[in-house]
């Protein structure tokens, strides 16, 4: 790791003058006196600010004209490596840690003043001991990205590492994954891994492992539960239940979204319990299985991304539909309103994409309840015209499993599109 | 009415030989019998069904070829209008059902087999007694569309409706509007209508009066207790509670949203309880108000639709993008990921929408939470590039604020979409 990673001109200049680097403990003058690291920058950062943590937990973006002074305190970072080797303990499974990274794989860095995930199982164990009396786990870093810059191309490396794994002696499979888009991934491997036949964990944290709130440890201890206790074969999303520290919800990865932006408890399974409450000592089961529709594993690891998503709104104009057309986008998934409509200033266009070939799919902006296209004329002219309505499936889900249709058997992605593969459909 | 409404073709031709029409009681033979009303059809139909209402009533597409035998048997449509005159109590106040369509204003019309909304103040008392012994009600149609139908200019004519009533001696207005996106008009008149010194209240249904479950009438009744009992003037939307009868919430128009497709609490206060809870003899307040962030009422009815909303995803193609810069949109709202993100891949694009001077504001696909872009370097690059984030104002409320920012006063777009105007963030 670079001492000054992420810095340049101006701000590289200012740390090398008052011989602070990235990771040290320093004392900080502005209007008054703090402790705070020294945190990296990220690789399109101006060159006017460093970024500190203050003990609060959270990062800020200082002013290179607001600080009065700056000292070097310490530079204490715990080298995890060091610590004692991992107790393996024979009588228990064996889970493997994917991490792909996130806020949940930036523990150890947040600490130690980086962000370059790097989760080995030492650093694990060390910080989350009860794992050890769970599981033997190992870990593996297949890479690391917050998630909002998780790209398709990423949910296939995590895809064809899983499927290597099928056959291992690991009786599931943790994904540390950041949140933005954990619900994305858990889709696509819920279609790419179609009877994949262990439990398939992602976890991720919403807040960093060195602020007090973090849940990070209860959400690992609670998904590496999950799967030692459960026979369960799916994909599923495992974070906190609630805002304390009781329990962990297991959603199934088709049905969950992540409905608040700093909770501790996002996620929640739209329209039903959480599939498992994991507690201290229980385990309850709220869905009954099984998650894939088929007993037989076959992998289909492949997608075409030309498909969009259009969330239809007063003001939408249709010109912004045709601009799709033009593009050769294959699949478009409406989030229309209510019951699965769009307005009539569509109509002509839809007519037109389904000429063209198009699959043209219809979930609903209100998130919970089913699409119903049989209940108002205006619905009833959207189906004649050729649009498919997806029952419950979730907007964004549809969204995935849409790319992975395409790319994987484009001439029947209808057929595919209503066949519920992986608990996406309530049944 | 034409007897024949929406029909043409092979479907007209079949009504006519077997001497039935529009509204009449029917006997249909398919593989079994049953009873039915013939219902109009809409303008986009096919000539190869006729749509019947079963008692269930839920509307039913049949194909001709289905059809083995149809027999008259009755058309005694209910003439509402020679109901008795409207009972006037001189102590009561005056309230205005100004109704633009949707369910709730098809009521009568579902029952006499049109679906042309013509909500009269007789029809209405007629159908909701409870009505005259809290208000004196005069009804008015202004249109008649479908919400999926609704555009910014139906946004316009509404406003400019209720602004010609501001002084007049009405306690309040109700709106009678399709549920689909009366959040979307709800925003609108909360922001054309800064400071209105009267309650609006939207007011739908989820299900048509005729049947037994329609939530009509509870929500006309404790939407117009509202209007009666409250000091509070705004912009409200007033659905059911709960799915029993029991009572009905009264949600601030620009927190608002529809969270199901058909439950009849479909409407929910995004991260809050309703403003208010009107039961049979109580009203719970949990809004203690102002609405409007300004006491005088100051009406800015115009709007600039040209505004996009951009959910992002994994598989976002930064293109599409390009093409709203392309087609001169002037604000672009994201619907991001978690506290505020979208991809690295967006970045340039981002900075070349700033420096054509484009808005960028930052809403969360959460729903529910603030938009933090504080937390993690990639936010703090956004807003470093020029994106604003929105706090914690709901992603559809957003687009309709830039809208209407745009048309009243785009150079001032950024300051006006951080004022807090009409309730729109949460303090």
């Amino acid at each position: 790791m670079s001492e000054y990673r992420g810095y340049n001109g101006k701000a590289l200049e200012f740390l090398k003058q008052n011989k602070v680097k990235v990771g040290d403990t320093v004392k900080i003058t502005t209007d008054f006196e703090q402790t705070a690291t020294i945190m990296p920058r990220y690789e399109h950062s101006d060159d006017l600010h460093i970024v500190v943590k203050f003990k609060s937990g959270y990062n800020v973006g200082l002013g290179l004209d607001k600080i009065k002074k700056i000292e070097f305190l310490s530079n204490d970072i715990p080298v995890q490596t060091s610590t004692n080797s991992i107790k393996q303990d024979p009588s228990l499974p064996k889970v493997l840690l994917l991490s792909t990274g996130g806020t949940i794989a930036s523990r150890i860095d947040y600490r130690t003043g980086s962000v370059t995930p790097a989760l080995t199982a030492q650093e694990l164990n060390a910080s989350v001991p009860e794992l050890a009396e769970i599981a033997n786990i190992d870990a593996e870093v297949l890479f690391s990205e917050y998630s909002e810059n998780i790209t398709p191309e990423h949910w296939i490396k995590i895809a064809q590492r899983l499927d290597s794994l099928a056959k291992s002696d690991y009786k599931g499979i943790l994904v540390a994954h950041g949140t933005d888009t954990m619900q994305y991934t858990a889709a696509f491997l819920s279609f790419a891994l179609g009877g994949f036949p262990k439990p398939i964990v992602l976890v991720g944290s919403q807040r960093s492992s060195d602020r007090p709130s973090s849940d990070a440890a209860l959400n690992l201890i609670g998904a590496t539960k999950f799967i030692v206790k459960s026979e369960m074969n799916g994909v599923f999303v495992a974070m906190h239940n609630s805002e304390n520290d009781d329990d962990t919800a297991c959603h199934l990865g088709t049905r969950v979204r992540k409905n608040h932006t700093s909770r501790r408890n996002a996620f929640e399974t739209v329209g039903a319990k959480p599939a498992f409450i994991i507690s201290q000592d229980t385990m309850i089961q709220n869905f009954a299985g099984p998650y894939f529709r088929q007993k037989d594993y076959t992998p289909k690891i492949n997608l075409n991304s030309k498909v969009a998503l259009v969330k239809y709104h007063p003001g939408y104009d249709p010109k912004m539909f045709e601009h799709l057309l033009d593009q050769k986008y294959k699949a478009i998934i409406f989030e229309g309103t209510g019951l699965g409509h769009i307005g009539k200033s569509m109509y002509e266009l839809v007519k037109k994409a389904k000429q063209e070939n198009v699959f043209l799919g219809m979930t609903s902006q209100c998130l919970d309840g089913q699409v119903n296209m049989a209940v108002y004329e205006s619905g009833r002219d959207l189906m004649h015209f050729g649009v498919t309505p997806l029952s419950n499936m979730i907007a964004e889900i549809a969204l995935v499993k849409a790319m992975w249709a395409l790319g994987t058997d484009a001439k029947n992605i209808s057929e595919t599109m209503l066949k519920n593969i992986a608990s996406e459909f309530t049944e």
